[in-house]
């Protein structure tokens, strides 16, 4: 039988003993062999340290990015291949979706968000300048640099894709190389993808290792530079984050754990009512997809007291129509679990969730299935139960499998209060039609949810779900879900760097983020907007003025543009305005004529203004004013698939006596060449 | 003698048992006794998350902010008698400042901050919408709440004021409440300053409890929604990150650790720069200030091999002209450890730190002092020690006194890689007339330091210098500095939070947020600019237009504005132009031309439009384009001590075909009546 490889030190290591046998889910016939003997963990690291990480830190975050996208392309190619290693562990072709093209989507979301919202350079700066000084001589700042570790990876087996990829991808592009571990059960498909990634060549070497097997002595030997992100129980998580190596190097320990997440039907949603509808269609999903395999699967169903029996029914109702069995079977709506183990501790949990409720559908021992073995393969029949909502377990007993309780409450209070004893939940959601009721819970929920869905009419046809993280999103909850956060844009991408808050003067500070920093030189030579983006520095400024606003101009704008407005057309009004006390220019007038001043009008390399950010009109401009613009270039961001870049300029306008009239960035694009 | 009380429950407490006898650092005789008996900590926790917690979250952020600013005003007026009990401590006057001072200046800084970088409102909205669906009726938010607990903030003795205080702010302001734990040795102060606060009756009562004394089984009693905020050692705080009940709870836990900080001198710094003088001025300054008790503290003086004989010679020379002493004398420069057990413990690390290098300065064991007896009073001398950086004492043994070592280096990437031998630093500095090389040695150390100060002539009149951490910078290191981070700004703020992605309808999403959100309802009745700050509503819009851009208006805006860009000008050179292909409207004359369409003239509630925020020209508008404005409101920030507040305006220009010309927001001043 074929013994899994790991992909450690930049070579495909064969284990150096038999290992221990996988099982198909449906079959229950051996799949593969795993085991890590033989692998030198700390070689391992070494190899992320010295050879990924070095390679990783050479390129800029869009580098990273547009790697990310040409990796999601390359595996897009190869989906066929993962679906049906994906069938073997029980997944549905719609399961398979979820963690396959969820997956990939993954890093098409990091390659965007990449390019988007970071810079085009190694560094990353967070936040304004802070003035530390009267004087403006002593800046603050925040910068994010990589750490100079590895990201240690250790997945569940419910997702063998989209698991590894969605820690992958945001440490990729922070530039921290990534060493997976995936669980034993469903490491067959995880290896297979990182052979994919491995044999394409598109990624640095040692940017990903892989081991298969037993993570062994791998934790004895991080370094206050690496990361640890698991996902898993919350027992196992509370075993690694004592590790004494993570807590002597204080090593960012991320975990995400099972919850016992709750769903809330609004008092409003009665049978009849779309939310109902939506509700129960929702639970039925979430106990289905992935056989209920799912760390954000709903397992506490709460419900308005008078409700619950018709919840009950249309639930059980719906439960009775899914069809289980080989997920081949193109009938099949649920597959089996990932394995006869897990299986077994699903009945366990039953077990204790039985005593403390009544069974509404489903028979944990027995289970019909199409194209299978019900013995051979891990099936297990959809199980709703109905308990008392001050009983312990159903907050407490977590069934990783297809199974949830419905829970009457009585009031909103109630059912926050209820939702608050799961200690801490990944995702909860809130089905209602009422948006106040929805405000109320989303607000007495959120601080034990990382994530707060609210299903209604309006969003029912583009909600992905429940039980769906997304990549903008935050990912993780607190308490019993491990604290951690996972995902949620680039915040993921931030917690593979060290925040380093750096105080200089603005010379200084402008070398060190490479962005201008107001006191910093600046260089008056030729006129900016004649520099090409290879030749424009940051510093490069023009200096133009001065012009005079006079009460004409002010008359003219007013009448040309229909700005009419009391401050800038009635005299006496103006007088009473308690900020201004007088006639004053528009704010749009002072910047069209400051853009007036400082253009450079004839063709060259400056090719558009998109825009203007962080636009303040700091003192009012008078008739008789005299204005003059410095504008001076702060930032360069080269597109990496273009032939052009995005420049910010500093746009300072001051009156007569020096004083600031208005500051701004001025945003434009401009030509490489 | 005194035993000192703590403020639990809402009461003050004595306690039940003798206590241990706390001494007078410059003395040695007893001050007071300090005991924890008789504290029942669950109930202490209790009532801070029934009393304290609710209390503060009726409070908007701007609330808090204001009640901050209220006690630091209170507590400036009883600056002295803190100063008193400050000398008792072993600090001289400059001391007292930093600790002070300082402490009550991060609650102004802490209040400012919310003020202006909050809403004031109870839930802070973090980033941008999230689309997540084509059809824009399912958006994404991030949402943070405070969380329901409490915040137990374990303090070192060095800092009996700042260190509870710069805790304390953050989470305040957050809307969590704090229970704090001085260090004992120094635990009269902080005592002290507790009964000043809870004495003026400024904070809401459970927002501040206090435990003089051990912590017993304080931790036991934690929850998911609690926090531990710790400063001291890197053993204890392993100690606490482990305890069974933060892991079980996933309970936040800051660690802000003492670390092996270095300062690093720029080759070009020779003697008879300035930038000499200002390394070994300040390297004095942290050894002496508050005797070298501060985790911020240079321990290791990184100088270029060439230049270390010299460095040794001038701080030594320095060194000798401090004055030891009782800090009640004005001479005194540096006065006594916290204690005689701190100078055993730095006597013991001296131990350590000799036996890998020789002394340049000072005598462990000896020590002139003015106006004290040295051996009754914790006097210490400080001692300057030269070393082989290969050896590994000076990079791990820390002498929490007066006492820092001389390592020579070669070149900036072995500066670099000395550095990073710390395993983790709260702080480093470089000190250097060469940008260049600050930027590369700031950049390459990064990753181990939460702050790095570049030292400069620019800089040096307004620097803070190496040991002060300020409230809008981030205070905290990686690894042995301990993971943690502290103010940094609002970050320590939002830190007291759960984060949550909220996904809903745009409807649901504005109810939640208290923001409008695009594709939520809009109303239109009367002119929003007709409406005052009490009567105006999130989604109150106001349509207008089509209003038509003629050639002529392009042509008569470049002559009025000076603005005469090819694009608008010369039709050869805008179609040629890869972005428009033939003449475009300026942008100013677009959002010039809406603010005609949207204003309402007549004086009313609207005040002024002090800016505008994400312009975004989105497609070009050319010759015969016509122009819709929508403006929504879409978030109210009522001012807390003016008759006005913030309004800020969703602004969206539409073409006849209902492209998108130009989106941003526009800030305006309304008057609440």
């Amino acid at each position: 039988m074929a013994l899994l490889r790991s992909y450690v030190g930049g070579h495909w290591h064969t284990p150096t003993a038999e290992g221990a046998p996988l099982h198909d889910a449906v079959t229950g016939e051996e799949i593969a062999r795993i085991s890590s003997a033989g692998i030198d963990m700390a070689a391992a690291l070494d190899h992320g340290r010295r050879t990924g990480g070095p390679a990783l830190r050479e390129l800029t975050f869009h580098q990273r990015a547009a790697l990310l996208k040409t990796l999601a392309l390359h595996l897009t190619e190869h989906k066929d291949e993962l679906y049906a290693l994906s069938a073997r562990t029980g997944a549905t072709q719609r399961d398979s979706l979820i963690d396959v093209d969820g997956g990939i989507g993954v890093l098409f979301a990091y390659s965007g968000k990449g390019r988007r919202e970071m810079p085009n350079a190694k560094v990353y700066v967070e936040g304004a300048v802070e003035p530390l000084g009267k004087g403006g001589t002593f800046l603050g700042r925040h910068i994010l640099t990589p750490l100079h570790g590895v990201a240690v990876q250790i997945n569940a087996f419910n997702f063998p894709v989209w698991g590894p990829l969605e820690k992958f991808a945001p440490a990729f592009v922070a530039g921290v190389p990534s060493l997976i571990k995936p669980a034993s059960q469903t490491a067959y498909l995880t290896a297979r993808l990182v052979e994919l990634i491995v044999e394409s060549g598109i990624l640095p070497e040692g940017s990903v290792q892989l081991v298969c097997g037993s993570a062994g002595d791998l934790l004895d030997h991080l370094t206050p530079q690496d990361l640890v992100a698991f996902t898993g129980s919350a027992s196992t998580a509370q075993r690694l984050r004592t590790h004494e190596a993570v807590v002597r190097h204080a090593v960012r320990f991320n975990a995400e754990a099972d919850s016992l997440n709750c769903s809330i039907l609004g008092p409003d949603a009665r049978p009849g009512t779309p939310e109902f509808d939506l509700y129960v269609k929702q639970l039925v999903t979430e106990m289905t997809a992935k056989a209920g395999q799912k760390c954000t699967a709903i397992r506490r169903a709460l419900v308005p007291a008078e409700l619950i029996d018709d919840v009950a029914a249309a639930t059980a109702e719906r439960l009775a129509k899914v069809v289980i069995g080989n997920p081949a079977n193109p009938d099949v709506r649920m597959g089996a679990l990932a394995g006869l183990e897990q299986r077994e501790e699903v009945r366990r949990s039953l077990k204790a969730l039985t005593a403390a409720g009544q069974v509404v559908f489903g028979d944990p021992e027995r289970v019909e299935v199409v194209d299978a073995d019900p013995e051979r393969g891990a099936f297990l029949s959809p199980v709703l139960l109905r308990a008392d909502p001050d009983r312990a377990e159903p907050h407490e007993v977590e069934a990783f499998g297809p199974v949830a309780t419905l829970l009457p409450y009585d009031s909103a209070e109630h059912a926050v209060e209820l939702a608050a004893r799961g200690h801490g939940s990944l995702v909860g959601s809130v089905v209602t039609g009422d948006a106040e009721f929805a405000a109320s819970v989303v607000l007495g929920v959120a601080p034990w949810h990382g994530r707060v869905l609210v299903l209604d009419t309006d969003d029912a046809r583009e909600s992905t779900g429940h039980g769906s993280p997304l990549p903008p999103l935050v990912h993780g909850g607190p308490g019993r879900a491990g604290g951690g956060e996972e995902m949620g844009g680039i915040r993921a991408v931030l917690h593979h760097m060290q925040r380093t808050a750096v105080q200089a003067s603005p010379k200084v500070l402008a070398a060190i983020t490479g962005q201008w920093a107001a006191g910093a030189p600046r260089r008056e030579d030729v006129h900016p907007f004649r520099k090409t983006l290879a030749e424009l520095r940051v510093g490069d400024a023009v200096v133009a003025g001065p012009r005079e606003v006079t009460q004409a101009d002010i008359d003219h704008f007013a009448e040309f543009t229909g700005d009419t407005f009391y401050a800038h057309t009635d005299p006496d009004a103006a007088a009473a305005n308690p900020l201004f006390g007088g006639i004053v220019a528009h704010g749009y007038l002072v910047v069209s004529f400051a853009a007036g001043l400082f253009v450079s009008p004839e063709p060259g390399p400056v090719l558009a203004n998109y825009g203007l950010e962080n636009l303040r009109f700091v003192t009012p401009v008078y008739p008789g004013d005299a204005l003059t613009v410095t504008l001076t270039c702060k930032q360069i961001t080269p597109r990496e698939n273009a032939d052009y870049g995005e420049v910010r300029w500093d746009a300072e306008v001051t009156k007569q006596d020096g004083t600031i009239a208005a500051q701004y960035d001025v945003l434009t694009l401009v030509a490489k060449a």
